[in-house]
């Protein structure tokens, strides 16, 4: 049984073995595994990431595999991640789909990998985040992060790609089958998939519409690509605006803003998942905690204070460490 | 403007409009939110709780209009808290099923609230637990919550209730829709609504045989009923069904422990957001923290250790605690 250190090297060192292995350490939260990830971090950054979403059935898992090979044709190499369904009603579609997608696993310049881990705090996508950076430190130029896209979790992320494509299909609800104002914001790039359907035409002047109403991205106005998934139209059309998007965001400063903001998110949630499970630990030790919930029951305490209670020393170290750090602003209030 | 200690009072008072007023307060989390919910909180305890979910599709918002009927023709009060899709993709059928809720709220001992709010840390959540607990201390005999089922976290809310009801439908997915062993151990009750339709009676076989597989649940075999939520068919039985179960439950210990269950993950989650806001205004207010994401995003420095740093005097605080406060048991390990 390898180390994480070796998993690391041998990774580093082009092994899908070990890559496999190693994803498999930091999904399950392993020892060892932040470690891991320290280790692997410098390495990464070079790598290219794209969420792809939509509503169930509007073939994101085809799509995902023709995109996969249009960018391989390309010569680059590319790693999919496939976010499965948390949902628990949503069916076992998906693993059919998976078993398609294995197809092109054989092809050595991709690697795919199904993610399923819910913990509790944003378990998921923790997981999510932690495998592009083992696929980009192993060097894949390309990752493709797909979602079912039913739930928030899902949403959010696909969101942290640096290109995020929503896919609709003609025919699943009343209008524009609910890309509401929210999920609209978050796409770079509209794929009308299924698009020798009725209705597809429809559907392109409705997702116009709706740019037309929603506030302007500077200069990047989101391209509307009609494909057909198993036929593969209109795949290197998509492919090339993908291209196209990458090239705007690099030329501009954006590309750097969305990765700070990834950063300044990814960073927030692991100081908060660290704290979590010191309090977990925490209350799992106090021989009291028993007796508090009791209480709590019984309402001869509520729960509120209490929180309050326990968080007290941490709010104290917040005072201190605002006096060490901060150099209070002018226009800004304290907090 | 009314203070939250005036809209708490009132509330208590048996004002609609300050329980509505305050229910905004606290969703919103305003300021004097918890302190309100401080107050509150010993008058809670009284009311019993329904969760209600399944796919979109299967009719949860005609049926928790005719269980709330059903209770209120046996004289009790009803609150029902709706929580509305988080999902960016499901469409707007459920605002048509929320106006036709809100027919039943011309009657004085129903009270309707739909949920939607989502912070950063299970905002959605905490809103329907406080919720909970503003229309239990206004003195609401039974909360119904009703969620679209289709993310885990809408699952999680709905689980917390002292009854789950999971709906199915005929007709909707291959087999029974994916109703997997994970989301059937949530269910108390099991509805097969829009039995008028093909394929119900092979649903309700499919259900007790999954039933039969799964793990015992001492004494309580959930029972499987046949509706049709539009004809109330099958709703006085299945409301019958909801009170053995609450008999069942008070009659053992298990409705007590699953409130201290509840009890439990409130108070974990409490702390946990508590921290967060620490966290958060901490970050906020460092003038480091913007050097800090540059070198995070140019790999000069990488988060785990970052997020580390930061926690290390909670750490700190938790050896601390657990010096003072832990007993060491001889047989559990120290974390």
């Amino acid at each position: 049984m390898a180390t994480p250190s070796e998993l690391v090297a041998e990774t580093l060192g082009g092994s899908v073995r070990a890559l496999a292995k190693l994803i498999t350490l930091v999904e399950n939260e392993m020892s060892g595994s932040t470690e891991a990830l320290q280790k692997l971090y410098a390495q990464t950054g070079r790598a290219y990431t794209i969420g792809i979403t939509g509503p169930p059935g509007s073939g994101k898992s085809t799509l995902t595999d023709k995109i996969t090979r249009e960018i391989r044709k390309k010569g680059f190499t590319v790693g999919v991640i496939a976010v499965d369904p948390t949902s628990p009603f949503s069916g076992g579609a998906l693993l059919g789909d998976r078993v398609r997608m294995q197809e092109i696993t054989s092809d050595e310049g991709v690697f795919v990998r199904s993610m399923a881990t819910r913990g509790t705090l944003g378990g998921l996508s923790k997981a999510t985040a932690d495998t592009v950076k083992i696929l980009d430190a192993f060097g894949k130029d390309f990752i493709l992060i797909e979602t079912v896209g039913v739930g928030q979790d899902e949403v959010d992320i696909v969101r942290t790609a640096d290109s995020t494509l929503l896919i609709s299909v003609p025919g699943l609800g009343d209008d524009i089958q609910a890309l509401k104002a929210g999920i609209m914001e978050i796409g770079d790039l509209f794929v009308v998939n299924k698009a020798d359907r009725e209705g597809a035409d429809r559907v392109v002047t409705e997702l116009s519409l709706m740019l037309d109403l929603s506030p302007s991205r500077r200069d990047w106005r989101p391209p509307i690509i009609k494909t057909v998934g198993t036929l593969g139209t209109g795949i290197p059309e998509l492919v090339e605006k993908i291209f196209a998007h990458r090239k705007f965001l690099e030329e501009g400063n954006d590309l750097k803003a969305k990765r700070n903001e990834r950063a300044r998110e990814e960073i927030i949630h692991l100081i908060e998942r660290e704290i979590s499970k010191y309090v977990q630990k925490m209350l799992k030790y106090d021989v009291n905690f028993e007796e508090v919930i009791d209480q709590v029951v019984a309402r001869k305490q509520d729960p509120y204070s209490y929180a309050r209670k326990v968080t007290e020393p941490f709010a104290q170290y917040y005072q201190i460490y605002k006096v060490d750090k901060v150099k209070p602003a002018k226009d800004k209030p304290t907090p």
